[in-house]
């Protein structure tokens, strides 16, 4: 039995994940979309190829009886507003980072599944579905490198446009590494401190880059992400955890090597869509499995909730230059994993 | 619309291909299958939770009307009968390795569908569906590294069973090389020869292992291949391409690395399934995008009847110890690339 | 002309010098040597096979006019007194680290330097030497990675003695990356603060093991240094260089790669002494090259004093928790390069 | 007490080992030379700063009573007769490759030497004294991989003169394989054939470029060699055991990993001269420690010989394109290693 999907918001990653749930994946279909602008939701669902109900309001997605789950896609601050609707309405839904444009707002969406009572929201952090940290975390729960005590990361992208200022270092790129890391370790973060090196000449006036952000963990572990979006070279994403009895590391992608020109070398990606584009696959399709199952497995609205607690936190470090606590309350046992 | 399939044979890679269709691929379905063991094929079925008509007979379902293309995965003495009857009722068929039994069975396909004057037939050489074989050849073919020279290979293997002897070295393993090769090479054999190294201890009394084949191509490039089908480590396949202007390898499967017990490892995989996993279902989509685009581009008969004079000369080279020459036809237009 | 030493100091340091001096190293000989056990430093001669005075006493061995030069490798406290004993007799100098035991009597030697008007003494730092250190300091000197914005480094034993506390992190260990990075970057440290990550099972009551330790420098590079001595599966130097166009890291040293038993690994070392091996004699080679040619190079007085300022600051960020200024005062006009 | 070395022929490498044994080695200095141009001799000392006595005859050194030990570093066809006549003069002589210019040149040295009855003849192959192939060597003879059953080898160079035929593919380059894989296996060859794939358009009308040499060896060990001496991309030498159990790989020599302009980096040589030199150290310096122990160990003249003869039969294998075998006579128990 196919399952009816609704999307709400029809721009560039509306588009992919239409074009993925008909196209690519397994048992699902796009009935219906939505967008502000009709006439280009139309437009994209002519070029895709693909028939569906087109509608201006999202909430008349939503509301369908044609529609079975959502995804919502639309512009970020309308996320919570969207989710909760699905909500109310007993809808499965997977929304798009973030859940919501505050701490406050994914809290209000965690207490408003808790009290419908059942998980019915899926965040979109795609990063777990990386084959790559899956074969990571698969190493540390098997033990082979003992306990965690450390974890050294990297996320670097070659450029940025000039709207990219210093808070989105946070908000747009640490974002990734605020959800995964907890996944990976099975930890949450207590303290986070940040530090400005030297700029790179290759930023401009809004942006200081690059910047290390450091954290301190309920269990101990200390972690430090460089972020660095001018690094020129290439998109890049290391993670490697020291454990007590040895270091494992994420996974290069795989490349072909060449001897050529004096230099033995593998290619680096440049394009941050090529890093984790199997990911995006296996993350919906996974998402799909598991409302057809009923029962959701994904990055949660709790995931999401605490995401952004770590990302305000940041935000203040980025400011304040002092160790600033990050503020998690006992994740509710509605959240534990069965 | 979704393409209707008919699986021949409900052995273990037909039960892996309805399993495949059926549950990962987009626009197809297997609505009939058939075995000479009826009630093996129904109880496939029911294990995979799949509804499909089952017959004893595979002509059954290459004659059913509500067959629109054929998947053949039965016996492999009887994939030529099949191959034919399905060309001569004009429908799509996907015969896995080997097409036929012996060179002469192949070019009696070609012949059918020249005949027919349409191609039909794809063969189930997957490796050219793998993304680290699609790499490398366009490493050769944007000529980072100029005009291809030599081929250095090495077909690895944990072990093998008792039943494994001399002659499957080419007929089982060398098989896959003597396709893939010619596809990244764009390129013929035109002599083999065989040399048997010191047997290593790990083999059993009807099995020469190892063994390299040396090629020369039309072209005038060397290929060595390593055949090592009890070569204890790991499942390993190895090609690096020494061209004019640098060197390209064939890339590892990507992995995690761990620093651990006084070594820098990643570790190599032990089974041959793992290693070519994706490259199954991207030849399978393949298949089914180009019947339902009425135009096949993959592995075709030909390719199976060039793979199979190869694998004679092979065995005959094997016997002989001499250098034997490949005698192969040149290629009817009918089957050049649009 | 060969150079005529004297070595203060018999212990495993001395005769291992000595060794190199007489059996490997070209230009120099040791005839004169010192010990408070007369005794052992006879029998050492006599293993080593070479004849040399004996004094007990190393401002014996100072003094004596047929000594050219002064190797230190007595006990640590004594360093300082030797050292300035060796300058106030106007004789090259060759100190083991550390050159005092405290920034002060490091500022001593430095000032007595100074006040004799040309520079006598050089520190044992030997990393300087490493011909992989050599190697990525010309990559960052010929520009290929841009400007040094941050730098990520380990230093990881495999295990410690018992006798080994939290302070020795410092003074035993991360004396060497003080003294590198310096000479690596060309800058000074501004600023450090040491974290403790969850403490690793195997160390024991009086060190707190792993540690990181964060340095600001006077260019603003932030330098992130793991001190993890009990990591079990090696002795492992890092040493990660980001800048603004690249990076560079610090060479593995050279290994034979197997593929075994499922893994494709290189062995990492797991003693010390083997790491920098080659250091040490290249290290000495240029101090007595550099005597002879009447113009010493190598790591100064000031190094040591620098190196000294350093600790300090971090010991005491240690048991502060906070960010320790780094007062390292201008460094004098005679310590330029030439 | 230094030995006394006398060097014949002071072109390029008479001088690199005259500087090598008074500048860096230990144990032996240079006290008289030859070459028949008596005045660019004197202008070579002069340059290198060193005194000794210079003859216009290279066995006026080998007589001079004032010299322990003989380096023949003249023209080639000159090797022969200069080692014949330090064997009759009783003394140690380390004669650069080739020992003589045909196998019964080097024959006949042998025959000197025994019937002299003590070894007094080193050939200078430097391979066995190169760390990397020291380690492959200590892999395979700890049973790490099992038994050898197969060696892949390349040999590349960026770029050969104009006067670089096909025959000094084997007489120049192969040379080098022939003699350490002998020492490497512990093994005899048996037989070789040579292939010609395709010639690079780099290559010039006399050089067939590149080739590959292929040997089984007494053991059954099958050997291939690939020489490409215009591969443009460096000066890259390659080493592949593999064994029953597993598979060793030369190690790549040590260098800086880069991050830059999208790739993952490490530099690969581009002149010989940088790969081996430190092995020259190392085989020289053994050469002095043994003449002064009175005991030869390094590569004998039987070693001489037998890379003279593997080298005729694969002069002859490249003319007749057959598989042609090796005749090597039963090592003398005269070489028996003690």
């Amino acid at each position: 039995m196919t399952l009816k999907l609704g999307v709400i918001g029809t721009g560039a990653i509306g588009q992919e994940h239409i074009r993925r749930c008909n196209n690519v994946l397994q048992g699902a279909k796009v009935v219906a979309v939505s967008d502000i602008n009709v006439e280009g939701a139309k437009a994209a669902l002519q070029r895709l190829n693909i028939e569906a109900e087109v509608f201006a309001d999202g909430h008349d997605v939503i509301k369908s009886p044609n529609v079975d789950a959502i995804l919502v896609t639309s512009w970020d601050p309308t996320h919570e507003d969207f989710t909760l609707a699905a909500v109310a309405a007993g809808k499965y839904v997977f929304c798009e980072k973030p859940l919501a444009m505050s701490a406050e707002g994914c809290r209000r969406v965690v207490d408003a599944e808790i009290k419908h009572g059942k998980r019915l929201v899926q965040v979109g952090f795609m990063r777990p579905y990386d084959a790559g940290y899956r074969a990571l975390k698969k190493v540390i729960t098997d033990g082979d490198i003992g306990e965690p005590l450390m974890l050294h990361c990297a996320h670097r992208n070659p450029t940025v446009p000039e709207s990219y200022d210093t808070p989105a270092a946070i908000t747009n790129t640490l974002i990734h590494e605020l959800d995964v890391l907890r996944w990976l370790t099975n930890d949450d973060y207590k303290t986070v401190q940040v530090v400005f090196p030297r700029v790179t000449s290759k930023s401009h006036a809004k942006l200081k880059d690059p910047q290390i952000v450091l954290f301190e963990t309920q269990k101990g572990v200390r972690i430090d992400v460089e972020i660095f979006v001018n690094c020129v070279y290439g998109y890049d994403i290391q993670c490697e955890v020291v454990g007590e009895l040895g270091i494992a590391r994420l996974p290069e992608p795989s490349a072909v090597q060449t001897r050529k020109a004096a230099q033995l070398a593998t290619p680096i990606l440049t394009d941050w869509k090529d890093r984790f584009i199997g990911a995006y696959d296996v993350e919906l399709q996974a998402f799909i499995n598991d409302v057809k199952a009923d029962v959701l497995t994904g990055p949660s609205a709790w995931d999401g909730f605490a995401a952004s607690v770590a990302a305000d936190a940041c935000l203040k470090a980025q400011v304040s230059g002092a160790i600033e606590a990050i503020e998690m309350p006992p994740r509710p046992a509605f959240y534990d994993k069965k």
